[in-house]
C-alpha cells in the first residue's frame, strides 16, 4: 500500500502502550481514565491523518475519510482486561490507524476511502462488545441499561460522568462500509508451535454453556457407610469424565470444550457433599456440531440421572452462535500473505472478536498475528516485532486488494 | 439398677432440651450462654444426687460419689454444634445422671460408686474434645492457648470472663476411675435400618486426610487446542474416581471414605484450569488399613503424577489414630443388652466421641441408641422414646455389672 510506514505504526503502538501501562503490559479496562486517555489519543491520531474524527456516545472512536462514498472498516478495540496485554485489540486499532493514513495521504479525494475505529469494550469491563454491538445496531436498551462493571458502576452512568453520553452513536452504513478487516493477535499457541506467520481467519467459533447440577444427601462421612451414600461430588467425578468423553465423540476435530467451574457444597472433609455444580463450555466453528455436542451432553445426563441416588439436572446458561467470515475476503488474506511471502495457515478463532458482532451484517475477515508462548489476557504477553511488522505488511496488502474490488472500475463489489 | 426411674431421667433430657432452644433442636455450643447455664443447670441435678458437683477450670461439670474410693465414670458432652440435634451426647450426660444418683440413693455409703462427668466443647466449638483432653492430661498449653472459635474469640479469655479459668482443673485417677461408659446416639443409619435396638461399640476409627493439589497451566478456554492443554481440574476427576477405586480395594469391608472438598481454580468458565485440590479423607478402625490406604493412595498419585501435563502432590492434614474400646466391657454391654431384650449389634463408631480420649487411658465402652433417618448434628435429630428408654435400662443394667465387677468381692477388677 502506498505510504504505509511500519515504523510509525511501531511508534504508535508504543505510544498506545503507555497508557495504562503496568510492566510489560497495559491495565485499560473500558472506560477507566486510561482507555479514556487512550481513547482521545487515537481520536487525535485519526484526526491528524485527515480522518472526521470523533468518540461517540458509548465510547467508539471513528475516523472517516472524508472525501469517502464506499469504505473499507477497518479497526479493533482498545480497551484490555485487568492487567491484560499491551497488543491484544490494540494491534488491529493501530493497523487500521496505520492504513487510514497511508490511504488518505495518497488518495486525499478518492471515492473509496478507509474508515478506521476502536470500539469500545471488547473485552467486557460493562458488556462484552457494547461498542461494536451498537455500532451495528444490536445493543437493546435493556442491555444498555443493565450492563455494569465489577464495582457495580452503571455503563450509562459512567458514561454520563464522561460527559459522552449525549453524543451521537456512530453506526454502520451498509451502503457505506462494504467489507471489515481486523488484526488481532491470535490469543493461543497454534501459529507459534507450527511456525506460521499468519492466520487468516475463516470464523469465529460459537459457543454454549450448560451447567450441570448434581443434588445428593449430605451425611456424616465417618458414620454414613459407603453403600448409603448419596454423594453428588462423586457423581460429578464420574459425569466430567464421561462428558469429555462424549463431547470428543460427537465434535469436529477442531470443537473444543472446558469444564472450568466446578462447586461442591458443604466442602467439608467430612461432610458427604449434597451439592455439586460444573459448567460445561463447548465450542466449534458450526452449529451444527454445537447441537450434535449438546445432545450428547443432555443424553449423557439422562442415562446418568439417579446413579447412586444423584438427581441430576441442567440448563444452558450461555449461548453464542459461529460467525463466518466472508470467504473471498478470507481467500484476499491469504494471497496477501503469500504476496509478502507470510507462511499462513486457515484457522477458526476460539476467542470472540468484534468481528464476530460485525460479520453478521457485513463480510468481514480477520487476520492473527503469532502469539509468543499462546499468552494473551496477562501482562506477560507478546509477539516478535518482526511477526508484527510481517502482519502489517499482510494487512496494508490484503487492504489495497479490497479496495481495489470496492472501486467503481474494481473486479467487483464484495 | 435398683431406684432407676425412667420417668425422671426423660423429663431431665427434656429438661436440658430448653437450654438453648431452636425449633425441636438446640443451639449450644460450648461456653455460650446457653451451654453455660446448661451445665450450671447439670452441676445442681448432681448436688441434688448427693453427687460432690462442680464445674471445672476449663468447663467440665464434675459430680463425684463422696462415699466411693472407686468409680465407674459416666458421661458424654453437653454442648452441640450449631443449631444441633437435642439429643446428641446430652443423651449420655442425662444418662450417666440418672445412674449416679440411682446408685447414690440405693448405696449412699458403698465405696464403689458412679461419677457423672458433661465434657467441655466435645464439639470443638473452640478445640474438639478439649474437656476430656483435659480430664485425661492430654491437653498442652499450646491446644489451651490456640484454641479459638469461629469468631477468634480465645478459649482462655472466654473461660477468663466466665470467671472459670481459675478453678481447678478436674483430673483422670487411673487409681479411682477404673472404667468409662458413655452412651451417644449413633448420628448414623446402621441401627434403625437393620432394625437393632442397641449399638455395642467396639472402637472409634481412626482417620487421616490427605489433601493432593493438581497444578496445570491457565490458558483460553477457546483458542488453546485440546491436545495443548495441562487441564488440573480434568486430572483431578480422574484422580477422584480412581481414588474410590483404590480406597475400596485396600480398605476393609467397614472402612469409609469421603472426597468432600474440592477446589478448581481459577474457576472461570472460559479459562482451563490451573489449579485443583482435593480431600482425601478415609477412616477404619485399624491402624494398619489406614497404612494400606493411605499407601495405595500414595501409589496412585506417583503412578499418575505427570500426566496431561499435570503435577500432583499430596500431603497428610489431618490424623486422628483409632481407639478400641475394652473387650470386657463390651462384652458387659451386649449381656445387659440380651438380659433387656434388646437387640443389639456389635458396631465401630465413624465419628468422635470423648470415649476415643479417655478410652485411651482406662478402659471404656460406649452404647448407641437409633438416630431416627441416621441424622445428627441437625435440630432434625430425633430418637424413638422407646429406643431412649430401652437404651438407659441396656446402659444401667451394664452400669451394674461394671460396678459389681469393680466390688472388692466382685468377679475381678476390670
Amino acid at each position: 500500500m502506498d505510504g504505509l510506514d511500519e515504523d510509525r505504526a511501531i511508534a504508535d503502538l508504543r505510544a498506545l502502550a503507555q497508557f495504562g501501562k503496568v510492566g510489560t503490559g497495559v491495565n485499560r479496562p473500558a472506560l477507566t481514565d486510561a482507555d479514556v486517555a487512550a481513547r482521545e489519543w487515537l481520536r487525535d491520531r485519526m484526526a491528524e491523518a485527515g480522518l472526521a474524527a470523533t468518540i461517540d456516545g458509548i465510547g467508539n472512536v471513528y475516523g472517516r475519510a472524508p472525501s469517502a462514498h464506499i469504505a473499507l472498516l477497518a479497526g479493533s478495540h482498545s480497551d484490555s482486561v485487568p492487567n491484560g496485554g499491551w497488543l491484544d485489540g490494540a494491534l488491529g486499532v493501530v493497523f487500521a490507524l496505520e492504513i487510514a493514513r497511508a490511504r488518505r495521504a495518497a488518495h486525499p479525494n478518492a471515492a473509496v476511502g478507509v474508515d478506521a475505529i476502536s470500539f469500545s469494550d471488547e473485552e467486557g469491563t460493562f458488556l462484552a462488545c457494547s461498542g461494536s454491538r451498537s455500532f451495528c445496531g444490536a445493543l437493546t436498551p435493556s442491555d444498555l441499561h443493565g450492563a455494569r462493571n465489577a464495582a457495580r458502576e452503571s455503563l450509562t452512568g459512567r458514561l454520563d460522568s464522561l460527559g459522552w453520553s449525549t453524543r451521537p452513536l456512530a453506526r454502520l452504513e451498509p451502503e457505506r462500509h462494504r467489507a471489515f478487516l481486523e488484526a488481532h493477535i491470535e490469543q493461543g499457541p497454534r501459529l507459534i508451535e507450527s511456525g506460521h506467520h499468519v492466520g487468516a481467519v475463516t470464523g469465529i467459533v460459537g459457543l454454549r454453556r450448560r451447567q450441570v447440577r448434581f443434588e445428593g444427601q449430605a451425611d456424616h462421612a465417618g458414620t454414613t457407610p459407603m453403600a448409603m451414600r448419596r454423594d453428588a461430588s462423586m457423581a460429578m467425578h464420574a459425569f466430567a469424565l464421561s462428558a469429555a468423553k462424549e463431547l470428543r465423540a460427537a465434535g469436529s476435530p477442531d470443537s473444543v470444550w472446558n469444564l472450568g467451574v466446578v462447586l461442591v457444597r458443604p466442602g467439608a472433609a467430612n461432610v458427604v457433599s449434597d451439592e455439586a455444580e460444573i459448567v460445561v463450555e463447548f465450542r466449534d466453528l458450526s452449529t451444527a456440531v454445537i447441537d450434535r455436542m449438546d445432545e450428547a451432553l443432555r443424553a449423557l445426563i439422562d442415562r446418568t440421572d439417579g446413579a447412586g441416588g444423584v438427581r441430576t439436572t441442567s440448563s444452558i446458561i450461555g449461548r453464542i452462535e459461529p460467525t463466518h467470515m466472508d470467504e473471498r475476503l478470507v481467500a484476499i488474506v491469504e494471497t496477501a500473505a503469500a504476496q509478502e511471502n507470510a507462511r499462513s495457515e486457515r484457522m477458526q478463532s476460539g476467542a470472540g472478536h468484534d468481528a464476530m458482532i460485525v460479520g453478521r451484517q457485513i463480510p468481514a475477515a480477520m487476520l492473527f498475528v503469532p502469539s509468543l508462548g499462546g499468552r494473551s489476557h496477562h501482562v506477560s504477553e507478546d509477539t516478535d516485532e518482526a511477526d508484527i511488522r510481517r502482519g502489517l505488511r499482510v494487512y496494508a496488502r490484503a487492504a489495497q486488494s479490497i479496495l481495489e474490488a470496492l472501486a467503481p472500475n474494481g473486479r467487483g463489489a464484495l
